[in-house]
């Protein structure tokens, strides 16, 4: 499916169309003005409504068929509640957010189609092209759904269909474990006072780029990463399995039972099953670039990408 | 420098030379058998003891001049204390295991040189050049060393001087504190049962990435990991900082302290310092190839390393 194939005359079942009237709230962060791209590419008026702009919120939500909130994730829940109240049967309600539970639960409230969405990509990609985006329908008919679903595919976007308690669930991994562990490691190395570089002078290619992802977090915007680590419905039970974890680690450290360990180790590997073996040969690739492109660096040239 | 510079007459203050006999105990491994290549490129005549070999350690200890042990970590300082009272003066004991307090400790009760080593490299990499050693000169004479020092860098490996205290504090980050937080988290994986594979359908590019390392770290010997998460003299210390900094995040959890994790993360992004941006740019670069690669996998093309 392709741009042209979404024009022609409106299928009877079909509510929206590419002349509906999109409202993007939130419109000019990074997400935000993504989507508007990807709107506007189809053709459909698009309007955004964020904190200096002439068109309000409210009459965002009043005058559009599709409103798609872009805002931040510790706002969302409070500023779709806000104008949930506003929404009409017909209209379709989206939301760009990293978590999927409670925003679409808000949105549900309204007597309009629901559609919760997570790019799983930053708002500065070049291209939506092979990107994935998870997708939760979940109050709007097959038919639309197909119709909204082919935009996203038509660019190239893997959807990802999911209910939102799936995702929020997928996310405590995804999101929680590994940025909580991410945060964790940066706090442990302030107050140890180790010197980053200082380490990396030791480089093993599977730390540096370790350190690269961690830096790569702290890079970015604390709210963020705040509000996903803090804000899943599963982080409790997630902070829970940690902390038992550590606690079983510091036992066998104790006892210095390093047999306890190996077999830990074992049956954690067991329950990756085949995913370890191919985890080795996909990574042994990502180290190889790694290491010529720490070479490069040291050498003075610049890595291929400076996004 | 390279190899023919090291032929010609021997210095007089110089004791070894690629006449002496070197010992691999421990030879029959990856790194005993990437280390006897090494010697034996230079013209050394190379025995190789292990478990069942014709050589027994006690007469490699006795008939070499040069001692390297290449055993596993968590055995090292009981085969090196086995064997100790055999050294010479004039002889020269090194190890290859990856911490260097206890084993340097151990070779030191001898009257011979000692050097500590640790590759920061597989006993399976191609070659040696751009790859980094740690070495701690324990107990050498400055022109020894810079003769021992001569063959490895003119096979291009970076050698980074420290002491064994120096280096196992380094080790306390680089192996103890990210490996031993892969092995909670496939412990986390494992308890909450979660499918690794369905979690990778999410695949944002960094944590495909994470995962991979994580799967590659699984994909390897319990043992090892074991041995290098619980036998460094730090391993404590950064066992209770773990936990007081888990400690801190689960009360920002309960106390919906969004504001104190925020606060906490943007100091340690401070004592992260520039290193983030320059993590952001080197990590970009290794999405994009991360990207490439995981499409290359879902088409059926190999990845272009298989090591």
């Amino acid at each position: 499916m392709d741009a042209s194939s979404l024009s022609g005359p409106i299928d009877p079942g079909l509510q929206w169309s590419e002349k509906s009237a999109v409202a993007i709230i939130g419109g000019q962060g990074e997400m935000g003005r993504l989507f508007t791209k990807f709107f506007t590419s189809y053709g459909f008026p698009v309007q955004v409504a964020d904190l200096d702009t002439p068109l309000t919120p409210e009459c965002a939500m009043r005058e559009s068929d599709i409103v798609v909130f872009a805002v931040p994730l510790h706002k969302t829940v409070a500023i779709i509640g806000e104008l949930v109240s506003l929404a009409r049967p017909g209209q379709l309600l989206m939301d760009l957010t990293s978590l999927k539970s409670a925003p679409v639960k808000e949105m549900l409230r309204s007597p309009a189609s629901v559609v919760g969405l997570h790019p799983m990509f930053g708002g500065r990609v070049a291209t939506f092209a092979g990107q994935t985006l998870a997708a939760c329908p979940a109050r709007i008919s097959p038919q639309r759904w197909q119709w909204l679903r082919g935009l996203f595919v038509a660019r190239g976007i893997r959807v990802k269909e999911c209910t939102p308690e799936e995702h929020d669930r997928m996310m405590s991994i995804i999101q929680v474990l590994f940025h909580l562990m991410t945060m964790l490691a940066g706090r442990t190395l302030r107050k140890l006072g180790i010197d980053i570089r200082e380490t990396l002078e030791y480089t093993s290619p599977i730390y540096r780029i370790e350190m690269n992802l961690a830096g790569r977090i702290f890079a970015q915007s604390p709210e963020l990463y705040a509000a996903i680590t803090q804000m899943n419905p599963n982080t409790g039970q997630i902070l829970a399995q940690l902390k038992e974890s550590l606690e079983v680690y510091e036992d066998f450290y104790k006892s210095e039972d390093l047999q306890g360990i190996m077999d830990d180790f074992s049956q954690s590997a067991d329950h990756l099953g085949d995913f370890c073996s191919d985890a080795y040969r996909e990574s042994s690739a990502l180290l190889d670039f790694s290491v010529e492109l720490a070479n490069n660096i040291r050498n003075g040239s610049n890595p291929r990408s400076d996004k």
